[in-house]
C-alpha cells in the first residue's frame, strides 16, 4: 500500500468568514470554493496551494450534535484531521485491519464523490487520520 | 505574498519508534531520516510524501521543558503544528504583522538551513501555524 500525497487538513473554525480573512486574504491561499458537506454536518472552504499539492480545508459546523460541533464545543478552534489519498481505498483498509489499526465506521462518499474513511486517533498515535480515495476530476 | 505548499505537519508522540509502526510501517510512508533539532529540543522522524509534496514530521522530545514537552504533557500525543512554504520570509512576516497578526519570536534556522519562523494560534484560528523558506538543495 502507498500514500500518493497529503490530500487536505481540516481546520475546525467558529465562522468561516473570519477565517477566511487570516487564511485567505492575510496569508493569500486561494479559495477555490465553498459547499456544504451534509453528511458531515459541515460548511467547508477549500484553499489549495498551488500545483495539486493538497489543500486546506476550513470547516465550520452548521448544527450543534455532529463529531465536528463537539470538537468545536469541547477543544475550540483548530486542526481537526488531515487527510491521506491513496489509490485505492478498500485494499487499504483490508491492510491496516490486519495490521491491527481500528477503522471508524463504513466508507462514505462525499458531494464530489470521492471516498474516504477515517482512522480511530487511538491508532495513529493521538491523530484523526482521514484516507481518501479521489474520483479522476 | 504566496504560499507555495503545504510543507509538512508535525506530530508530537512520546516515542519515535512506535509511532514509526504506524506512520512507516502501517501506513507505508517513507522514511527519509532522523535527525536532532538541538533548538527545538526534539528528534524528529521525516516521512515524505512522494513528489515532495509535502512531508509528516513526528517529534519526540529530547527534554523535559520545551514548548514540545509541555505540548505533550498536557494535551498528549497528537497534531502539533502545521508548516506553509513561501518564497520569502522577512517580507512575509512584515505583511502578516501590517495585518494585525501575531508572529512567535524571531526567525530561526534549523540544521538543514531552511529559516522558519511561527504564528501564534491565536492569530490562526487555535493553529500554530509555521511559515518556512528552503535553502534551495
Amino acid at each position: 500500500m502507498s500514500i500518493k500525497k497529503i490530500d487536505h487538513l481540516a481546520i475546525v473554525v467558529a465562522d468561516l468568514a473570519k477565517a477566511l480573512q487570516v487564511y485567505h486574504h492575510a496569508l493569500g491561499l486561494s479559495l477555490d470554493h465553498l459547499a456544504e458537506e451534509p453528511l458531515e454536518q459541515v460548511k467547508v472552504a477549500y484553499l489549495p496551494t498551488p500545483d495539486g499539492a493538497g489543500e486546506i480545508e476550513l470547516i465550520q459546523p452548521t448544527t450543534n450534535d455532529s463529531g465536528v460541533a463537539k470538537f468545536l464545543a469541547k477543544r475550540g478552534e483548530g486542526l481537526h484531521h488531515i487527510c491521506l489519498e491513496v489509490d485505492h481505498l478498500e485494499n487499504t483498509i483490508n491492510e491496516l485491519t490486519a495490521q491491527g489499526l481500528e477503522i471508524l465506521g463504513n466508507i462514505r462518499t462525499n458531494q464530489r464523490g470521492d471516498k474516504y474513511i477515517f482512522i480511530h486517533p487511538k491508532s495513529a498515535h493521538g491523530v484523526l487520520v482521514e484516507l481518501c480515495e479521489r474520483v479522476p476530476s
